[in-house]
């Protein structure tokens, strides 16, 4: 069978999560859970099934030593429940020890070539973003937060790895593509691996988190890496996969190429009590054949609503599966129910970013003097 | 006939440069001569044999209208007789206005990339490379040179550019290609167009003086201007077309990549007097031979020395032509006095540059202070 590629920048869900793992060699997590003493929800979920060396920022962490946190973000509006599932990681990652960094890309290059957004545009957005991320959890003690215009070391990285990969790898990795999103990869790359260059202190264990349909630009870096291990000391970076949140429509993943079923986390109330209620669901045609069959809470937006975010604890969403599939919950009660979870944590985030933006600044402003006290090479 | 692909990256010497008229639309520079009043030796020997809309630079020129000249170096060693070709005309494009200012670009990001040499390293050479653009007569008060590794506009532009081209854009310019490559080619439209950004006044008439083999850079960033004329205003760039120096051994152009038919502006006296009496020439088989038939001075490497760098003045080029090929003159002696001519030049050049590396130290210093007060977009 042809290996079919993953595609990073699509908007399909992933379909078969065992196949990641079998032709992409993602390794399963749930062989190092015992290592973790507080598993968050994406972890004791299964959110999070898969890894690449996750062990790698175990060990950092049992020893005490620094590892680093990476990920990022094209600052072309609001965080939504797909990228902060990404930033969920992140906040855990971090807290499991006081060794661990954030460093948090602002792809402002990027969403300006792309959606011509000006850099004063994005970075009133990335702003905000920054301050949903600390309202998550971040601490921004331990972050260090940069706009990808003002990062040439990130670009230096990309221009030197275009020199050390083929075409063909490239198109094994990605498909045939229009040069600007092999050079975006490229660029990605250079992010991933930036924090182990000896300005930032020199190689360190480095953690992806992901989204599942991200893992070319995983095999891309850890195979560039190993490439530039002799003259960088880079140490292979570590993943973690999270699964696809679907849109409310249910038949893509939430991004922000589907407005129309996104949920952000700059949405009112209103708005998103209306989404919730209006979403597709797992139900059944009638409610007597649903009653009988049950309903199918794997391919339901409204589920993963509980699942991936809202449910006060495990124990909730094994309640809310066990009666959705069984039919003792009904599809309207169950989006009520969801539509108060949200509001519930739309009103506290909210709350919490508003008071955050300052904080956010704060952070920026002392990324950007650490970032410039690191100088050029 | 399909079109053959102009190699700027390769070691040929272009044969045929009516070819480039005729299939690539570069203009002969013959008929804007007479709007010159001082022509360079460039110009009136026919060195510089064609151009792109040479005539809005020699507008603004007449106009008293600020405009730039543009170019850059690779800083991997010392500056050659090729490379001074290039450095000749900035000197001298630059010296028709005071309106005219030089950008110049030490390509120090893919010196790295492709050879290997530190931030560090490119430094040191690139300093000499500017001492030697200035014994060679450039002016420093109009002059503004910056190294690819910290100049942030210049990556970001071509970011931009890379979602603007497909693969097919750049493959009918430069054939396939690895990514690198192409990517190397955004860059060089970055710092072709970057005189024009806001931060630097604004849209302006930019020269690019280049040897004949470079047009695919040229075309490229003609077609990006134009594309992103609406955008940033971008006046589509002009050039103009130098013929490429045969390397001594007379069988491809004088480059960086054929070292030992090399003669470089480091070269000691008796180096360069060595090399030049070992060139290849383009004599006959036997004297009584070349006394009755002449020699051939169109393939002669000698005569280039002559015709291109080391003549007093047109009319002793003519001399050593007419001398050369009618059989009056033998190779031996020819070469004699090319020795000698070489021997001057480079006397008083090293004593030129070694006086200057401070005013290039200088130079590069208060650039950077122009480039860093410039800020981010």
């Amino acid at each position: 069978m042809e290996k079919e590629n993953l595609d990073p920048w699509g908007t399909s869900s992933v379909k078969d999560y065992g196949r990641l793992q079998s032709e992409f060699g993602i390794e399963p997590v749930a062989p190092l859970l015992p290592r973790f003493k507080r598993p968050s929800p994406h972890l004791s979920r299964g959110i999070d099934f898969g890894q690449r060396d996750l062990s790698r920022i175990l060990d950092a962490v049992d020893n005490n030593k620094p590892y680093a946190v990476m990920s990022g973000i094209k600052p072309t509006g609001d965080f939504h429940l797909g990228t902060k599932m990404t930033a969920d990681d992140m906040v855990y990652f971090q807290s499991l020890s006081k060794k661990g960094t954030v460093f948090y890309a602002i792809a402002d290059v990027e969403a300006y070539a792309d959606n011509g957004l000006s850099f004063n545009e994005t970075s009133k957005i990335a702003t905000k973003n920054v301050a949903d991320i600390l309202a998550l959890g971040l601490d921004p003690d331990r972050a260090v937060v940069y706009f990808q215009s003002e990062e040439m070391k990130v670009m230096r990285l990309a221009t030197i790895f275009s020199r050390g990969v083929t075409n063909n790898m490239l198109r094994a990795i990605y498909g045939e593509r229009q040069i600007g999103l092999y050079m975006a990869a490229l660029i990605q790359a250079g992010d991933i691996l930036m924090p182990q260059l000896k300005e930032f202190g020199g190689p360190r264990p480095v953690l992806v988190p992901v989204g599942a349909d991200q893992d070319p630009h995983i095999r891309l870096t850890r195979d560039l890496a190993a490439r530039y291990h002799e003259e960088y000391g880079f140490i292979v970076p570590s993943a973690v996969y999270h699964r696809l949140m679907l849109s409310l429509s249910g038949d893509q993943k939430m991004s922000k190429r589907s407005e129309d079923s996104l949920l952000t986390l700059d949405d009112s109330v209103s708005a998103a009590s209306r989404k919730v209620l209006n979403a597709f669901t797992g139900g059944r045609d009638t409610e007597e054949e649903q009653r009988r069959l049950g309903a199918r809470a794997d391919i339901c937006p409204v589920y993963d609503l509980y699942r991936f975010h809202f449910a006060r604890d495990d124990a909730h969403v094994e309640t809310v599966y066990h009666e959705c599939t069984t039919g003792i919950r009904l599809c309207g009660e169950c989006k009520q129910e969801a539509a108060g979870l949200v509001k519930s944590f739309l009103q506290e985030h909210h709350r919490k970013r508003d008071s955050m933006m300052k904080d956010a600044k704060e952070l920026i402003d002392r990324s950007r003097d650490y970032l410039g006290s690191r100088g050029s090479q």
